[in-house]
This record gives structure tokens, sequence and C-alpha cells, in this order.
């Protein structure tokens, strides 16, 4: 039914992606995460000044080092942190080839303004080889070939603010030192650590309430087991709890931004907490082809926001200059709801669903997904549930995934020439599942989502398809990612405006 | 002083190693452990009746499978039940081929002693073919693979226990049957698990009796918090704990096998226990490179153990049929060591230095290794003291390395033509350290091991130097792996006599 419904326009939306997929050709590739993703050819020195670097040559090479930390792109804080910092280096070197922005870490001399993108690309292109090998500085042998393959000298240090080259380098380690030390440890020096620094440990000694073998407290969070390699088995760590502590773009604290308790998730709220874990068994059992892959798309922050982005930016025709805008715009917007949704999670320290089911139905069997190739099957024992998307290593509520994707899909609303227009088709080929792989789906998908916010919505309801989280988690993350996305937008404005 | 005192037998092994490597050539590799590693050449059609498909077909192929799930080959449970599977396979295919020898899950009739190596080549690769399937089933293309480049079609499924191929395939299939429910969980079905099985879990719910954040019972095995990637840390889970349930070969029970209560890890023994923190200190303060580069080596089960049985094995010059007996008895007796000392780590569930020294010294400063590079450093706060090598999943006490090593050690006495003479060297490079890469050795180091007692003294030492062990781990791990290697022997012998 699905997939006659939308048919054509998912038709006419793949076919808008292959077109640019042919125009651009696939390009040898050194991720295995970006194998089957038809990237642009990258910008070389001969189409400088027509081409868009931030996304042919920068946004490839940094996925694959972001993919080495986070192999799914779904450890969020991390990701958005390393995101947002790149695109802060695009805005703050272009911001002197604009009218009147000014950089958030630089206040570099006003440029004549640009014939084309030959100094924007050179500006940004130094700026991001700046960031990343602060970043990522193992692999410095990568960014500098990044430069080179744009016929551009990844030796040349030059800090003079009249040159692209000067204002790239300069307003990239600008923003680097800006954000060095904003609270995520990323040196791994915060806590008074001198020797064995671990970059972006936790020093702020968050403890969980359980442990992951005893649900004391069945309202708490408990960290799950997984297994590392088969054998090999750890326990989740709550991941990077101090981003709660770490400083904003565009609000002065987090503590302005809360949600509402979580009642049902209250084990003194008995039938509530029962009811709760019923709904997650009853999803779980339900569970369909669409949902599945839409659980697993949400899942990989990359595929999803990132190359919506992108997809939006193609489509509406954005300059590049307005692209750097709405990239930056987007991922600072997510970055400061991580920072407010921490700072809830810590608070709120609640329970996630597979703890929940196991603690209220112990060995009794129940209806549920099976695992992998099995469907649902109905002699599950409650105590072996398992949800259908891995669980992330942080407490369940509010659901960080729906809050990114509607900080994301309020600035899109907001900056976007369409506004809420998206028609964004993402094909889920017959067997493509990363979980059941070469059996779900059944049949080709295409999943489509005409808005931003069917987008969002989406977003939101795959975590609780996904068995990660309960329903409330989904409006309590998406309310304070649409809250923050206007404080973002309303900071950008001010930059722009040249505040 | 030791390269001088050594240095010729050094030169004169170093040299027997590159001849053997140069006649053998070196291959295209197919996992980055063995990169650097000289490998013969693989056993094709043309010379299987001279050659050896155990050490030049089936080990590297092995290895590779095995190193995809303990990457540095230290998790010695997984690595030994894998190991000892695979050479009991080779063990009970050529049993038939032996005058006397019986398998140890098979009874196949005597055949006519063979000419040549073929026959034997053959039955042994056939019947790897069917273990490493069973083990590595996701891997099923690689093993048809390792046949095909013999020669051998890995479709020809026969059982017909006149013919290599069908012994080969037969005593297969009979040792993975075998082992299949042998307690280690390797099909993830115990403890009644329908659904979700994961392999190789717990199933014994063996809970740590303090968490990763709070040392309550400071004699008591502590979970470390281990950096998984940047940024994501995990808690470890005490690796295999059903190892210590799982049937041995040589014996009844592991009860009959005890270590001495480890008095000094005592609280109660204050006095003591503060001494065997500042025995920690003062060696990790005091390493050197031939140390740390030795207690590298050790933590590699398959370069330490594995290499210096196929060294043995060829400067001793012995038959397809006595490595085959050599290299099962040894790994056999590791294994049925690792089940006693499983059983023994449970039981006194005892205290790793980092968690002793941090708990006594707290912020104090002390006197240590202070990281990658840094050398010994007299500032280090005692609660960031960091041990040299990464500690391992378990228990402290008794040392499983140590163990292995003197299991190691003393089945090689007993086997070998030439008895406790081992004249092995490993050369360890200058920069070479996996640690410390580029930094460590300073100058090329040749670790000289002239005999098996002196192998199995520096691989229990080493795990002190590595700050892993306290001192009394090492000789109560030496004592159970001799016992239990004495006894494998005599499960051996029995066997060759035909029992």
């Amino acid at each position: 039914m699905l997939i006659n419904k939308t048919y054509k326009r998912a038709l006419k939306s793949v076919l808008g992606m292959l077109l640019v997929s042919v125009s651009w050709q696939t390009q040898a590739l050194t991720c295995p995460q970006l194998t089957n993703v038809p990237l642009p050819p990258k910008c070389s020195s001969i189409d400088l000044e027509s081409c868009n670097a931030a996304v042919q040559n920068i946004i490839p090479a940094a996925a694959c080092a972001i993919f080495e930390v986070s192999p799914a792109a779904n450890d969020a804080t991390l990701v958005l942190r390393f995101t947002t910092l790149i695109t802060n280096s695009w805005y703050d070197a272009t911001a002197p080839y604009h009218p009147t922005a000014k950089g958030v870490y630089s206040d570099i001399a006003r440029m004549p303004e640009p014939e084309d993108n030959s100094e924007l690309n050179v500006a940004l292109s130094y700026a991001s080889h700046k960031v990343l090998s602060g970043l990522f500085p193992h692999l410095a042998p990568e960014w500098d070939s990044m430069l080179v393959e744009m016929g551009l000298d990844p030796h040349d240090l030059s800090e003079d603010t009249t040159t692209p080259i000067g204002i790239g380098n300069y307003a990239g380690r600008k923003v680097l030192e800006g954000r060095a030390n904003d609270g995520m440890n990323q040196l791994g020096n915060e806590g008074g650590q001198l020797y064995h620094r671990l970059p972006y440990a936790d020093y702020t000694d968050f403890k969980p309430a359980n442990t992951a073998y005893k649900l004391r407290f069945p309202s708490k969070w408990q960290p799950a087991v997984l297994m590392e390699r088969p054998g090999v088995y750890r326990v989740q760590q709550f991941v990077t709890p101090q981003i709660a502590l770490t400083t904003p773009y565009s609000y002065e604290s987090p503590d302005e931004f809360t949600s509402p308790v979580p009642l049902k998730s209250k084990i003194w709220n008995y039938p509530s907490y029962v009811a709760q874990v019923n709904d997650v068994l009853n999803t779980s059992a339900n569970l369909t082809d669409e949902q599945k892959m839409k659980a697993e798309l949400f899942d990989m922050k990359i595929f999803s926001l990132g190359f919506a982005a992108v997809f939006a930016s193609e489509s509406q025709g954005l300059s590049l200059m307005d692209f750097i805008h709405y990239d930056f715009l987007t991922n600072m917007a997510a970055f400061d709801t991580a920072i407010a949704i921490w700072k809830e999670k810590r608070r709120h320290n609640s329970v996630r669903p597979f703890s929940a089911v196991r603690f209220i139905y112990k060995d009794e069997p129940v209806t549920a997904w099976g695992g992998v190739g099995k469907g649902t099957v109905n002699d599950l024992p409650a105590s072996q549930w398992t949800s259908y998307l891995p669980v992330a290593d942080h407490p369940e509520y509010p659901s960080a995934s729906a809050s990114f994707c509607a900080a994301h899909a309020e600035t899109s609303r907001l900056f976007l020439p369409e506004g809420d227009v998206l028609s964004y088709t993402v094909p889920a080929l017959a067997g493509s599942s990363q979980i059941e792989p070469g059996i779900t789906p059944q049949n080709d998908l295409y999943l489509y989502f005409p808005t931003w916010t069917s987008f969002e919505e989406d977003c939101g309801n795959s975590r609780v398809w996904g068995g990660v989280h309960f329903e409330p988690s989904v409006p309590a993350g998406q309310a304070i990612g649409r809250e923050i996305a206007n404080r973002a937008y309303q900071f950008y404005l001010s930059k722009v405006a040249g505040q």
C-alpha cells in the first residue's frame, strides 16, 4: 500500500538522486560505510570556482574519520561535536566574504564580495584542515591529501587574513582553540588528569544506580551488557555525561530547558509502568519492515540527518554560502540540544525498555520479535527480550534522537526557502537491513518524507519501533529540540547580522 | 649487556629463522596481525606428500579467524578452545594412520602406515575444514578456499573412513559434536536461552563484588573501565566464567587443583597489602625496555606460545605426525589448565593491582611509568596509575598466562626430543612496541630463551612487569599449569597407546 501510494513521488525523488549520482560519478572510497553511497567527484584545482568543497571533499573525508570513532555514527554526542566544529569552521572562514556576517570565534576584516566559489572553497578547506587535524591528529596525512587533491598546499600555514588561505587557517585555529576546553574533555585533561589522558572521558564521576546484573531501582537506568566480539562482553558506561556541562553556542545555561517527570516509568505507578511495558511488547510483536528500516535509518545520524541536509540544499539550489550557513545552523542546533538533553538524561536517569520488560515478566513467555530472521514468536521468555535496535549507552528519557531530528527539522523549516517541504526519498532495497541482512525488508521499500514534519515524526517514533524508548520520551525530546532550534536560529541571525 | 652475552646464540637463531623464511618466501596475507610475520608458502596439490598443511595452510588461515575474535589473541580462554579443537581434529584425523593411536572423539579402523605425508595432510585438512566451519560459520568461503588451494574439493562430504577425505570429514565432525555442548556455551544455548543466543555468553550469573566506580571490597576484583573508541568507554565483564564448568580432557574435576589463598591481597593484612602495592609501583618505576617487550610478547598467545611450538618442531625436526601430537598436547594441556585456573579465579575473585594502587594512595603523587613515551615520572597521582599492559577482563589470582606458559613448557619438556632445550630468539626491533610504537625499545633487542624453563619463567614474571599481576599469582599459576601438563601428558600417552 505504502509503495503504491507514494510510488510516483518516490520514483521522481529516486530518479533525481540517481541523476545527481550519475552526473557526479562514483569515486574510490576510503571507508566501508560509504561503499554503496554514490558520492560526488572531488573538487580539483580546475573547478574550485564552481564546485562545493564542503560537500564534495570535506564531508566524505570527515565522515570516514567519524566512522572510525563511531562505526554506525550513532554515538550522537561525539558525532555532533565533530560536525559542529567542522561546520563552525566553514562558517567562520567564509564570514569575511559575507556582506554582514561575523565569525563565532574570529572577527576578520570584511573582504570584497567574491565573484565565484574559489575564495570560499579555499578558505573553508584550510579551516577544515585545521579542525580535522586537531580532532583526529592520527589521520594527519589524510588531511594533507585532502588539500593536495584540490591543488592546495597543506604546508602553507599563513594566517594572513587578507588571503583565503590565511583566513581559513586563522578561522580554523580559532574554532579549535575556542572549543578545546569547552567541557567535552576532548584532550582528556579535565578533572586534573595529568597522565594517561583519555579523550572525552567522563570527569563528573557519574555512577549508574543499577548494575548490569541487578535492577535494584526499577525506575532507574541500567547499563546493558553488549557483545563486543563473540565471547567478549562488556557493560555500558554512560557516554560523555559531561556534555551536560559543556558550553552551548546559543544559550547561557541548559537549566532553562526541562522535561516533565516520566511518571509512567516510575515503579510506584505500577499499573502505568506495566502498561508501558505492554506497549513495548505490542510494538515489538507487530514490527513492520517499514518500521524496521526507518528505525535503522534514523539510528545512523550521518545518513539520516546529514544526508537529508545535503539533499535539501541541492534540491533547493542553495548557494555555497547558504549551504554553509544551513549546515552550521542545523549541527549547532543539534549540538546545543544534546547539552540540554544530556542534562535531563542525568537528572531523570530513567530506565530503558529492556530492563523494564525483563523486570516485570521475568521468565514468563511473551509474544515479541524473536531475533534476526525469527519474526514474531510467542514463547519468548521475557528475560530474553531484546530490542530491535541496539540500545544506546545513556539513560532513556528524553529521547536524544527525537530531539536531534526535531532541532534539525525546525532549523530547516526556519532557514530553507521551501520551509517545511522536503520531498526526500531513501531507498531501502530488499534485504538491505543492517540488522537482518538478506532478510529485511522482504521487498524494495522507498522511505518517503514529504515534509520536515514527517521526517521529524518518523524519526521520533522510530525510537519506539526500535524498542529503545518508551513513548513519552519522544515528545519530551522533540519539545526541547524545537525550542533550542529557535534559540540557535536567533543566535545564527545575530551572528550573520554581524553582532 | 644482555645483547652481548647472548649475541652469538641469538644471531644463530635469527639466521635460522631468516633462512626458513627466505626458503619459504612471504605470501599475500589476509589479516593485519600477520603482516610482518614471515609465513611459509602454502601446500599445494604438487607437494602434499612432503609439506605440512597444518603449519603451512591451516594455522595462518585459522590465526586470522582467531584475530577477528581476539585482535591481540589475548582472550586466552577463547583462543585456547579454538586451537584445542583444531589440533584435536588433526590428532583424531591422523590417529588411524598411527601404529597404535586412537582418536579422542572417534575410533576409526587402522589404516596402512602411510609412505609420505599425503594422506595425513588430506585427512587433517578436511578435519580442519569441518571444525573451522563450525567455529567460524560466517567465514565459510574462507574454509572452502583453504581446501581449494591444496587442490581439494570442499564439497566432498564423504565420511567413508577408508579414505583420507572421509576420515578427515568424520573425525572433524566428531570433534565438533563432542565439544559443541562442553560447557563453554559455544552455541549460546546454555541456561535455557531460546532466543537472542549469544555465543560463549556467561550463563552462570557471575556478578562482580565491586563496581567499576567504587572499590567497596578492596580484596576483591573490580572490573576496569576500558576505552573502546575515543569517547566511548565500557566496563569489563568477567570473560567466559563458565569455562570453570567446561569438560576437561585429562581429568575428572578441576576441584582437585587449588592455589593457596593470596593472603597479601587481603585488606585485613594491611601491611602486606601495602607492601604488595609498593612492589607494583617499584616495578612500574623501573621498567626496562626488555621487560616491556617481553610483557608484550607473552600477552599475545599466538606469537609466544604458538610460534614457539612451531619453532621447536621445526628446529628439532619433528615428523608431521609428531608435530600434530605435540601441538594437540600443548594446546589441550593449556585448555585443561584454563578450566582449573578459572575455577580458582572465581573462588578467590581477587583484586588487580590497578584497584589496589589507587585504593591505597588515592590522589597522592607516586613514582611510576607515566604513559606512552613518558617514561618514569614522580608526580603521578596514584588515582591515575595505569599498568603497562592493558588489564585482562578476569580476576587477578592465579595468573592465567603464567599457568599457560608453564603447561606449555612442561608438556614440551615431556614430549620433545631435546627436552628442556629451546634456543629460541624473538627479535624485538627498535620502536616495534605495540604500546609505545616508534619509541620502545630504544635499540634492537633479541629476546632469547635458551630453555623452556627460561621461557616459562620470563612469561610468568612478565605479567608482574606488565603491572597486571602481583607476584604470588605467578607461582600459583605455574604450579597448576605444570601439574595439569603432566595429567595431559598421561592422557595423551593413553590415547596414543590406543586406550
